[in-house]
């Protein structure tokens, strides 16, 4: 069996095309076909990790192949869109067989928690890559920009902040107490929030998902909306196991680091008030928007500043 | 004014939403958004390009953007569909302004000449591959895809073959002569045949792009349609500066080298008969389906095996 065959074998098998109707080809042509139901929009966003920059090398690839559909299958999430379909650009080094079945496996079962099947993708060599684009839709009209919050909203996240980002400093730990599994797990295996995004179409004003750190993040909302915020620290959201690891510097982490996949929205109160009890229970609020434009942070101190934040890459 | 900016500044200009009014959200939210119209079904697509493997370090970042997006628009091509939008996923060491300005003109140049536009995309930092997802659409139900050659059906090729694979051996010539430089721009500046594609929807019964060689490439048609072949050696089209450059070594190229990008075809003698002119002679008529498995090349001494053709990567 060649090499080619090789990979076919394991990533056909996620082409399950009992998963959506909507998928009319699947892997094995020039190109996929989605059909894409009358009145709604296709929603498409894609996402590159890389070996030694998303994630450190000889990482575990059941969790990378969770971890890049979670990444991106997380973009749907913050536009309210239902998931359809994924393609997969993989680039190894080599087609390692045990490598690959783990790989597809942290994928496949990924695609079956989101309810996402694979379309289609290409497979080449080089050094380890994985680039994933998902398809959802929405409502035409009604997915959730970046663009809508308004003064008087509420700003709310949808779950604890800071741990994946804490994650990092003992992802090679050989051993690891309990504190550190609680956190490696926001780090291994992200949720992409995908019903309560869902719950929030034609509620919330904006929304995104926190991928490079609550307030790096929000002030895309803020710069898009062409407003400020103002946000109470007491308020953030944070795991236990992080606040006795980290101590004091766990709100700097909560504010500042990424990777957590949770959303953060804006909702106006009226809006949040008629919320069903299950989407009002996994928004928690954290701060208000404002006219004047910036943003503010009240009500601790912060070990670094936020400002000057800038990373290379980054969605075009 | 950061990378991230940097980035930005170069690309966001090609996502020109005159270009076609489906791209309802182009780059700058978590999603970009595309209306599909109704009647149409979504075709999609999506190829790497990595440095060193599909093309060589230092490659011309004008020639680089323009070959990355028509090797996959080429798939486009062979469904019969029509361009719509496209992602970019950009993994790129450093930087540089320089390259990304030459690189963004090379890709601007293609998206107008093949009418798709930016729709959005991802920028990391790592070793440089280009991965690009393609968009386009057709009348539902339509698509010309690998599986429906039958036993009597001409197999036509678009263009002239195995120049593009030549052009491997003097990528990096400082002072190419003529036949060479006539070679080389097959290589650096690929077409995609839109056109001709569109023109063969309800009329070809199979197609792909010729990526990895005509009889690599034309296997997959066969095996999916459950059919065989024979094609004649001295209709395979070849450009007379490969015939002078190569000699003998020219048909072996023709049939086995890939990177040309044209499409091969199959076609009922009497639909082929009933085509427009200018689609007729965008068609080079090369052999015949047959109810017999295999794949027959008659016409000429072959100079080396065509046979246990392998490779590392493809199409999921």
């Amino acid at each position: 069996m060649g090499e080619f065959e090789l990979i076919r074998r394991f990533f056909v098998p996620l082409a399950n095309k009992a998963m959506t109707d909507q998928l009319v080809l699947g892997p094995g042509d020039d190109c996929a076909i989605q059909r894409v139901p009358e009145g709604r929009d296709l929603v498409f966003s894609v996402d590159t990790l890389v070996e030694g920059v998303h994630f450190p090398a000889n990482y575990s690839p059941f969790c990378l192949g969770w971890r890049a559909l979670a990444v991106a299958t997380s973009d749907l999430a913050a536009m309210g869109a239902t998931p359809v379909c994924f393609t997969l650009a993989l680039t190894l080094p080599e087609a390692q067989p045990e490598w690959l079945a783990d790989f597809a496996q942290g994928l496949a079962k990924a695609s079956d928690n989101f309810g996402i099947a694979l379309a289609g993708g290409d497979t080449t060599r080089g050094p380890l890559a994985v680039s994933i684009q998902v398809h959802g839709t929405v409502t035409q009209g009604s997915a959730i920009r970046r663009s809508g919050a308004r003064p008087g909203d509420l700003v709310c996240v949808s779950g604890p902040l800071g741990a994946a980002g804490a994650a990092l400093d003992f992802l090679g730990a050989t051993d690891p107490g309990v504190d550190q599994q609680a956190i490696l797990a926001r780090y291994h295996f992200p949720e992409p929030r995908l019903v309560l995004g869902q719950q929030l179409v034609g509620r919330a004003s904006a929304a995104i998902d926190i991928s490079d750190g609550l307030l790096a993040d929000l002030e895309h909302i803020l710069e898009q909306s062409g407003v400020g915020a103002e946000l109470d620290a007491k308020n953030i959201p944070m795991l236990p196991e992080l606040r006795r690891i980290k101590g004091a510097a766990a709100l700097s982490l909560a504010l500042t680091a990424g990777d957590d996949y949770e959303l953060c929205v804006t909702i106006a109160p009226d809006r949040y008030a008629a919320l069903a009890p299950e989407a009002q229970v996994g928004l928690i609020i954290i701060g208000r928007i404002q006219q004047e434009s910036g943003l503010r942070v009240t009500g601790a101190e912060m070990t670094e500043s936020p400002a000057g934040f800038d990373h290379f890459g980054g969605s075009v």
